[in-house]
């Protein structure tokens, strides 16, 4: 029997669980989930022989490194920033070990150690990072193993409501942490490059610099632009390509609303506001606005932002009841940030039977034999409930298929790595198709980045 | 004889030493004015015969040790976080301290120790930071003596070019520092308070935010919220004041061209610019633009930000040459705050016989016996050249007239302060006047912050 060691059984765990305990017959595996409290992972085994639940506390050193003792693999499915400690024992007890996030600096560190133990250490094998990755590296090697030339490629990738609990002017609702959703696009400015142009864009533009993409079946999106786009470039092997952008996907016309709170300066996380326990919803707004002894909050905010009374963007404002002047948002110390998190949490979130969706497409551009092609691939996911999450699924179905796969010795290369080889995508992708993660490919005429088709 | 050590003999040290020369005879002081190359100590000495030059590195602890152990007093002019280890030798040493720049944590940390060893560290005793705390704090406190109690606090400096020089579309050259000028503004909101309401102001807005005042005899002006006035309520002893804000004066119509660069993103320096040593300034201003195949640069920005061609705005970019396809900027790895720099230094350094400007206003509303009033105090300045300018003097002569009462004993309190007692202000400031540094002080209806006097 394999020893799985799950650190971490919250929401986005439970189709990872689910996958796991669905193969642990076949497979041979057991499970062990732990967590600081045992109630959900208790939820999530639902009295499956294979699997215990076990109160962890990742910060005591001498639980976890009897847990990690005891386990054959180890996925930390906790945030980033506590994956160290964990990898560390990894190391000095010879286990792989397994997580969705981003690859920090520390992990890539191990990687000297971990070849020389011959531990596979896989990382940002989710959603975004993850099966992003590994659908864009099959293509992308398919082009160059045919003797292609790259020459464009474009990645979007969304957690959006599904269409049928879609009921808000908004078009969105918080299908994942909404913390990251009020930050996104902050610490810097995104960069890019489009036909050998690099393109930078500040924060507060982010949000009118969208572009548009369409999906076959589910209509016209919009993308913002992810941090760093170039980075990639190197990632991908695609050091020279003219076109790189990666962009996260919105239901159209949400991004020109958002922008009024970045421009009102409503998801500034860096400092808190005086008095901010005080506040109600309209307090909250005037903050951001100029002083006047007599001109209403709304008619200032209509003028500095320059909206017209019948825009779509003011009734947005109204659904959020932004202007309440006596629901109070009740936090302490708050940051702008905090405060409007607050505010949405009340409108957006998931009633009980709400469904979510995931929604990925890449362009690939490239030449070969002096003809330029383009092709277009998709996938979009729809959520079957509140646990088993479109989200849930996209992110927990990669990292448990990868797991089996280091178990049975079908992923073996050692070292700190990223899913971006054949031995690990060929696999996974495969397995994901029979979960429903299938991507539809499509060739269509070479456009290269002209989103508007000119002739230059 | 008392000797002073001056740490840093760069353009704002020239009046500091001319003043500290003149008076040296009558106060019998010595002079040894240190930096790492002596040229312009020595064209600043001019042959007195109570000063010399030396090749000083502030690095060498050795040699700034040797130095420091031979002063009285200690001034440095060097930018403020060269101050610490300076500082730390004063102490070690027993030796009074003088600087113009805003006190630092680590500054404040000295203070029990300054004040065991009855040593008056003073910091913020400048231009601004320094004549607007001691002229601020000599009106609150007169207003309190008489029994007022404060209702608004509003202070503006800035320096600009003098009306004779003004002669660019911008109003504006750099007549000190050009980096701070460009980063102006950056690192955090703007945070004030007006008629008791919190207002902050996001960095991309600022621009777009200013306040209009005039100061008589010298026309209107703008201004631009300084990123903290909150915490100047305690610092001026105005804990519950309900008005306070503190801003950057401009010409009027600075700040809304200046928001183009602001809203393209090219102040950030936070990051470094792929390729930037082959960019010509026309490619600068395409990196902040939208990809197009066939658009012009002139009319992707005009539509980006909404640019009429008759706007004088445009006329701006153009005085700049900001379009020029072939001029290079030359910079490798740099920000785009740095490329802006030197793309404003081509056009916005001040000719051999170029004038500055300093201009300061104060607006204190109070009431008093029921009634309320509002006091208006400003002052302009003009430099005499480009060595003795405007900005060289309202920084060196506060800085020399603390040096010279804290080392006649004028001046005695001990510890690490600012200059918000009146044993500092009122030498200086009588001292200051001498020297051409008049407020001119008028009471006004009192208007609170009510900039239309609109009836509420």
């Amino acid at each position: 029997m394999k020893n799985i060691l799950i650190i971490g059984a919250g929401k986005s765990s439970s189709a990872l669980i689910k996958y796991l305990l669905d193969t642990s017959d076949k497979e041979n595996l057991f499970l062990t989930i732990g967590d600081i409290s045992t109630e959900n992972a208790h939820k999530l085994i639902n009295n499956h022989q294979n699997a215990i639940a076990i109160v962890l506390d990742v910060f005591d050193k001498k639980q976890r490194e009897e847990q990690i003792q005891k386990a054959d693999l180890v996925i930390s499915m906790l945030p980033a920033r506590f994956h160290l400690d964990v990898a560390k024992d990894c190391i000095a007890f010879n286990k792989h070990m397994v997580t969705a996030s981003y690859i920090s600096d520390e992990m890539k560190a191990l990687d000297a150690a971990a070849k020389k133990k011959g531990l596979v250490f896989m990382n940002e094998i989710g959603l975004d990072p993850g099966i992003d990755h590994m659908s864009a590296m099959q293509v992308i090697d398919k082009i160059k193993d045919a003797g292609g030339k790259m020459l464009l490629f474009e990645s979007f990738c969304g957690g959006i409501v599904a269409p049928e609990s879609d009921n808000n002017l908004w078009n969105y609702k918080f299908t994942w942490n909404p913390r990251n959703v009020v930050l996104a696009g902050q610490g810097g400015a995104a960069m890019f490059i489009q036909e050998g142009t690099y393109k930078y864009i500040p924060y507060h533009k982010l949000f009118r610099r969208s572009e548009f993409l369409e999906v076959k079946g589910s209509g016209k999106f919009e993308a913002i632009a992810n941090r760093d786009s170039l980075k990639y470039r190197s990632v991908y092997g695609l050091d020279d390509i003219p076109t790189m952008y990666r962009g996260t996907i919105r239901k159209i016309g949400f991004s020109r609303a958002w922008n009024i709170f970045v421009q009102l300066g409503m998801t500034d996380d860096s400092y808190t506001i005086e008095e901010s326990e005080n506040m109600s919803y309209r307090d909250f707004i005037n903050l951001f606005l100029a002083y006047s002894p007599s001109d209403s909050i709304e008619l200032k905010l209509r003028s500095y932002l320059k909206i017209d009374q019948d825009d779509v963007m003011w009734e947005k404002l109204i659904e959020l009841d932004i202007f309440n002047p006596t629901k109070k948002i009740g936090l302490k110390n708050a940051t702008p940030a905090q405060m409007l998190q607050s505010i949405l949490e009340e409108s957006w979130t998931l009633d009980e039977n709400d469904k979510d969706m995931i929604v990925m497409q890449h362009l690939f551009g490239y030449e070969l034999n002096g003809e330029r092609f383009q092709i277009e691939s998709s996938f979009v996911v729809l959520g079957e409930n509140q646990t088993y999450t479109a989200m849930s699924k996209t992110v927990g179905l990669p990292v448990g298929i990868a797991a089996v796969n280091i178990l049975k010795g079908k992923i073996k290369t050692p070292g700190v790595q990223i899913p971006i080889s054949k031995e690990v995508y060929e696999p996974i992708l495969k397995e994901l198709e029979a979960h429903g993660i299938i991507f539809s490919e499509e060739k269509v005429p070479y456009l290269g980045y002209n989103p508007n088709n000119v002739v230059g």
